[in-house]
C-alpha cells in the first residue's frame, strides 16, 4: 500500500473559496487514495465537509486573511488564520505540505516565518509553470523577491531545476532571462548573474530572451522576482487580449460565427494552455516543507491539480533534494542573506 | 505647398536590405509629396535607385555595419558606414531625421555620439508601440538603458508622453510598470521611481502590471530598459507561439482547415497587430534630431510606415517639444548623467 500523504489545505483562500476549494478537495480525495487532507478554515465551512468525507480532518480556525490585506501585517494580526495554521501544521510535522489559493504575499510570509527556510537558502522563491506547447517550462522567481542579489539566482536555478525534474524534465536546461544572447549583454545584475550561473550551475545554457520563455528554448528560466513577475503577467495579458479579440472578430458575422464554432475545441485547448488557472499551483522553493500557492481564481480542477503536485513533491522528497543541493552549494560558497 | 521634410535613410540596414528598404522608400516617395530622401549606402545600391527616383539623393558610403557587430566597436571602426553617415547628415542639418532598420545598438550608439543628447536629457531612450486593440500604447525604455536610475524614468515619461501625443493620444496616461498596484509594491527602484513620477509627472496614473501593457490601462508605460525589453519580447513570443499553435491545430483535419480558411482575414488582422514588423519603427527619444530604428525584419510596408512617422515627428517638432519639456524639468531639478 502507498504511504499516506497528508496535505493541509486552506479552505478559505481564493476568489471562489470555499466552494471551489471544497469541490477540488473532494475530487482529489476521490482520485488519490494516498491523500489525507487537513482542512483549515472557519468551523462552519470545514466541519460539515470533513464529516462527509473520508480521510479529511477539520482544523477549525477563527480568522481569515483576505486577498488585499498587507501580508506582514495580516500574518502578525491573524495567528489563527487558515494560512498561518496550515503552515504550523507543516512545521509541527502534522502535515507533509500546505496548499492555499489565498493571498500570495501572506502565504509567502507565513511560509517563510513559520515553515522557515532550509539551511543554506538565502531567499525562498516562487516558481511557476509557463505555457509552452508540448513542454514543461518553469520560471523562478516570479515575484517573491523583487530585489535580488545575483547569487540568489544560482540558488533559484538549482531549486527550480529539481522542481522541473519533478514535473518530468530530464537534465533540465537553465536559461537566464536577459536582453540579449551574448554573455556581455544586459544589466550589471544580469551580467554578474550570468558569470555565477556559468561557474556554479552545470545545467546553465546561457541567456534567454523574453520571446524564448514560451518557445521551449529552456526548461528553467531564472530571473529576479521583479522581471519574472512582469514577464509572467505579460504572458497572461497577451493571451487574454488575443483570445478576447478573436472572440470579438469571430462574432462579427454569421459566417465567421459558424467557422469559429468548428474550431471551438482547438481554441479551448489553446486558451487553457495560457490560463494560469490550469497550471495548478506555484511552489515556494527553499522552505523546510512544501508550500503550494494557487492562483486566486483557482477552479476545482486547479485545486485538484495542485494537490496532485503537492503529493508528488512529498513522494519524491523535493524538500530533501533541495536541502542536499543547497547544503552542498553552501559548503562551496557561503551565501549571506 | 507643404514644407519639404528630408529624411536620411540607411539603405543597408536590416535582414531584407537593401531590397525591402528600397521598395519601402519608393512607396513612401510616391505617398508623401513633402518627402525628400538622402539614401545612404554602398554606391552600387544607392546610385542606381537615386537616378531612377525624384526627390532622392544618393549618399555613397564605403562601409556597412552588420547586425551582429559590437555597437561601440563598429561605430569607431566604421566612420563611413551608412549608419554613422546618416546620423552625421542630421547633425549637420542636411537631413531632418534618420531612419535605419539596421543594428539597434549601433544606431543608438551613433545617434548618441553623433546627433547627441538634448540639453537636460540624462539618457536617450528607445520607445516603441505595443499591440493594444483599438488604442495606441507606447512603452519606454525598451532596451537602450539596461541599468537605469529612478530619475531617468521621469524623463522617459515626459518624452514618451509627447511621442504618444504625436501618435494621437490625448492627455496620455502614464503607468509605471511594476509588480503590484499599490504605491508600496515592487523593487526599491520601482518604489523610488513611483515617488518621483508622482511628484514630477502630472499625467502619472500609478503602477501598471505586465498584464496591463496590452489592455489599454495606460497610453504610456514607463520602465527601465531591461524590464521593458523583456516585456516587449515576451509579447512578441507569446503572439508567435499562439499563432503557430493555432496553425498546427487547424491543419489537423479537413473540417478545421475549411473553418480556419473562413477566419483567415481575421487571423491575419490580429497577427499583424502583434507583429513588430507592423509597428513601423521605434524612435530614440532625447536626441537633437529624430532617429527612428526599424525592426531588423522590416518589410517595405514597415519602411514606408517608419518614414511616415519620421515625417510626422519633424512636422510636429517632436524634438523641440522634448527640448522644452526637459529643459523646464532641468531647471527644477538638475539631473546628472
Amino acid at each position: 500500500m502507498e504511504k499516506t500523504v497528508t496535505v493541509a489545505v486552506d479552505a478559505m483562500g481564493g476568489d471562489n473559496a470555499p466552494e471551489a476549494i471544497l469541490a477540488g478537495v473532494a475530487d482529489a480525495l476521490a482520485a488519490y487514495p494516498q491523500l489525507t487532507v487537513k482542512l483549515c478554515g472557519l468551523p462552519e465551512v470545514v466541519e460539515p465537509f470533513a464529516a462527509q468525507h473520508e480521510r479529511c480532518d477539520a482544523v477549525a480556525c477563527s480568522q481569515v486573511i483576505e486577498m488585499d490585506e498587507h501580508p506582514a501585517q495580516a500574518f502578525k494580526a491573524k495567528p489563527d488564520s487558515s494560512i498561518v495554521v496550515g503552515c504550523k501544521l507543516v512545521k509541527d510535522g502534522q502535515a507533509d505540505a500546505f496548499y492555499s489559493a489565498g493571498s500570495t504575499g501572506a502565504c509567502f510570509t507565513a511560509g517563510t516565518m513559520v515553515i522557515r527556510r532550509l539551511k543554506g537558502v538565502a531567499r525562498p522563491a516562487l516558481c511557476t509553470n509557463v505555457p509552452c506547447p508540448g513542454k514543461t517550462v518553469v520560471m523562478c522567481d516570479v515575484g517573491a523577491n523583487a530585489d535580488c542579489k545575483p547569487e540568489y539566482l544560482v540558488q533559484f536555478a538549482k531549486m527550480a531545476s529539481l522542481y522541473a525534474e519533478l514535473l518530468g524534465a530530464r537534465d533540465p536546461k537553465v536559461g537566464l532571462l536577459n536582453i540579449g544572447e551574448e554573455e556581455t549583454k544586459g544589466s550589471a545584475f544580469a551580467q554578474e548573474a550570468h558569470t555565477l550561473l556559468k561557474r556554479d550551475v552545470p545545467q546553465f545554457a546561457g541567456n534567454c530572451e523574453g520571446r524564448d520563455i514560451v518557445n521551449g528554448t529552456c526548461d528553467v528560466v531564472v530571473t529576479d522576482g521583479f522581471t519574472g513577475n512582469v514577464a509572467l503577467k505579460t504572458i497572461e495579458g497577451v493571451g487574454k487580449m488575443l483570445f478576447d479579440e478573436m472572440k470579438r472578430m469571430f462574432m462579427s458575422s454569421m459566417k465567421t460565427k459558424l467557422a469559429a464554432a468548428v474550431l471551438k475545441p482547438s481554441f479551448k485547448q489553446l486558451k487553457d494552455s495560457v490560463d494560469p488557472d490550469m497550471f495548478g499551483a506555484a511552489p515556494v522553493l527553499g522552505l523546510r516543507g512544501p508550500l503550494f500557492i494557487g492562483h486566486g481564481s483557482s477552479s476545482p480542477l486547479a485545486v485538484k491539480n495542485s494537490l496532485a503536485l503537492a503529493i508528488r513533491s512529498v513522494e519524491s522528497d523535493l524538500t530533501g533534494k533541495i536541502a542536499t543541493a543547497l547544503a552542498n552549494a553552501d559548503a562551496d560558497e557561503p551565501v549571506k542573506a
